[in-house]
């Protein structure tokens, strides 16, 4: 289909087209690629292709070094861009297959590229949208008749993140220090995080200029604000989370490091990967429903590199499309008082946890808080992560003979810094 | 002092120099000024005057239209600024004073002005750290027994807010609708907030280039941090809040719409405020010890001017002074697992209620849940807050013969937008 080669399991096939920023040994200023197969499509060097109606006077946000203006830009400036670039990619199409000058300059390899944060995030959003997470959680906190509080399954819960700790795949999570509380009838202590922990999120970036202070968006709308997705790892640290999260929620357990995906692949590309969800039971308030289906099916993957191994453990399958509420009702909802979104915000799901144990999204619940640690392979078991571990997230929806992949979020946890005397 | 006349109880005398973004009609960029009396210098038109060794080679921040490149360089950039300003201003320099062109050129009436953001604000934290306001929130919630969670009196709580719908006081605010549960036997309902609050804050701006991700800020260099100091109304919809913020903590219930006043009065300006705060008890832990006076005396007042009245009434008066943790606790705990803080992040205290009924900070607490509405005037009562309410907070350090003010923390309240059919 396309001149470049496309292997037929890579993540990245014409049908994706996903955008990130990346830079190289020879140009270290980040610039917008769009990936393709091992490859990556510089934009900074071919803006002037971009002659359609929505683009050919805006061509220059091709030069920025983030992709927020051209996520401003809105739906249609996505849909000619990825129309244009279907085309150039294109096998019949000789502008880029035999401009040898121009074809050397476009293409990077990927392995030859860094990847940086795909945009400037002005606010980071982290939801609770996962029924199953949410019910593991709630029962072993607060035991199984008050695993959900009453009102879960009347809104997503949701609360605002750290946007400045948000960072690239292959960025090291350093072990946080911090402060616990292991037995309540004592006084807190200071020390190493001993509870480090994963959560396989989802995550979506916000697109359009955004909508006014005080101007809720609504269902009809929702579409048009989501630019596209990528793989979050929201690092947790549950010794500290149990002890600071009463009443306001987690703070110093989530703000050292939240991964994600350098590829945001876009809603346009997933337009087949959409389904039905998990039925609302109670029927959510007016302003919460939706009628087309707004759940994604996505293939989501786990993978541990214990320290001790160079082998990868699954620890980990499951699947975005079991999310009780939809990227399209958290959307709505975080406006409903009329905040006010922009361009580069990003929105996470929270915890994706299926339906079966192997399904669940953390190691606080794969290993039931630790009392059932994961066992890898003979002598080597987890219950949370040890420094060195290497956790590595993947997903895909499977198209017809096609992947739409979303390449690696990784991390490695490095040791936490000496405490002070 | 100055030849700028600066009236005995102005906000703005030569002392205190705070910096704000303000434009002109004339002049509608954005631009960086310092108060003084009724005036603005306006820093773009005098920055070749910077000729002093930190600032010579980095007059161009002040080009910049938001304070952050200013904010970043730190303590000795700014404590040389000040002192520049100081003689500039000072009747004794005849630089700006008889130089009838740029003093024409580099002052501008506050009247005339219109006030923006000072800074890009990257993220914004919310703070809980009054003793009196979170005992007796608790007392309402839970009862008078679990009135302050077992962390509190360890660890300064703070989640984070939204930084996108922080606005620059005067901007209107408008009444949400949101999703609330009167009563939790019967399903949410949705509609108008009916019980619309304030929570008066101070906010802190960073400044330096903030800390790598990884490296905690540590209380001894904890000052080199904190850039100065503004007024904050945390507008609160205390039904939604009610319903939402089990187990996460507020979201839609303070994310559409936080009030700051325009000028920074930096610390510098405040030393003499430095006080010694509350004691202490149980000490806590030494990463969060503090040797030197941390609290700041800064009196406060809110008043209501109600939509049917011409009239200002003052519904509080508090002190920042009576706050539980210091400004210094909350930065050092705010980084204490590595989260990286970066110039122009603001870092609320929470609600700053004092000791006594008409000290607290929230119509929540000053009218006990709307059980004994405020008597402003005869046949005029406040629960909380109704459309056409304007609240304006101001604040002033007392010195010798001389106040450090703040100028104006104001909004009003415009109707809610109308409910779908
Ligand atoms: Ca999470
Ligand atoms: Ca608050
Ligand atoms: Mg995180
Ligand atoms: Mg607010
Ligand atoms: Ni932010």
């Amino acid at each position: 289909m396309s001149f470049i080669e496309v292997n037929s399991d890579s993540d990245f096939p014409i049908q994706n087209l996903p955008y990130g920023i990346f830079s190289t040994k020879d140009n270290t200023k980040p610039r917008i690629g769009v990936a393709i197969g091992t490859k990556i499509l510089d934009l900074s060097v071919i803006k002037h292709l971009f002659d359609g109606a929505q683009m050919k006077d805006k061509q220059n946000v091709f030069e920025e070094t983030t992709l927020n203006k051209f996520m401003s830009l809105g739906k249609s400036a996505w849909k000619e861009t990825r129309q244009r670039l279907q085309e150039l990619l294109f096998d019949s199409c000789k502008i880029l297959k035999d401009n040898n000058d121009l074809r050397k300059q476009a293409f990077v390899e990927q392995k030859d590229a860094n990847m940086h944060l795909p945009a400037q995030i002005g606010d980071y959003t982290d939801f609770y949208c996962s029924k199953e997470h949410a019910t593991n959680v709630g029962t072993m906190f607060r035991g199984k008749e008050n695993a959900l509080m009453p009102n879960w399954l009347h809104l997503p819960v949701g609360y605002h993140g750290r946007a400045s700790s948000v960072v690239v795949s292959g960025t090291d999570i350093r072990r946080p220090n911090g402060q616990t509380c292991p037995d309540e009838t004592k006084p807190p202590t200071f020390g190493n995080c001993k509870l480090l922990d994963i959560e396989l999120e989802m995550a979506f970036f916000i697109g359009t200029e955004g909508n006014h202070q005080g101007e809720p968006i609504t269902m009809d709308k929702a579409d048009e604000y989501i630019f596209g997705l990528v793989i979050m790892n929201d690092w947790s640290a549950r010794d500290i989370q149990k002890w600071e999260y009463v009443p306001l929620g987690p703070f110093t357990a989530k703000n050292f490091g939240t991964t994600i995906s350098p590829w945001i692949v876009t809603m346009d590309a997933l337009q087949d990967a959409l389904c039905t969800g998990p039925t609302q039971d109670p029927t959510p308030l007016s302003y919460l429903t939706q009628q087309e289906p707004s759940a994604i099916d996505i293939d989501l993957k786990v993978s541990l590199k214990p320290n001790q191994s160079s082998k990868e453990y699954t620890i980990c399958q499951s699947n975005l499309k079991h999310m009780y509420w939809s990227l399209k009702q958290m959307l709505v909802h975080h406006t409903v008082t009329g905040c006010n979104l922009r361009a580069g915000d990003l929105i996470a799901t929270g915890t994706i946890s299926g339906p079966t144990p192997d399904s669940c999204g953390s190691m606080l619940e794969l290993t039931w808080r630790g009392s059932k640690p994961l066992v890898l392979d003979e002598n080597l078991t987890r219950k949370f992560l040890e420094d060195g571990d290497t956790v590595t997230m993947t997903g895909f929806y499977q198209g017809n003979g096609f992947k739409i992949g979303f390449g690696q979020c990784t991390g490695t946890i490095i040791p936490a810094l000496p405490l002070p005397k």
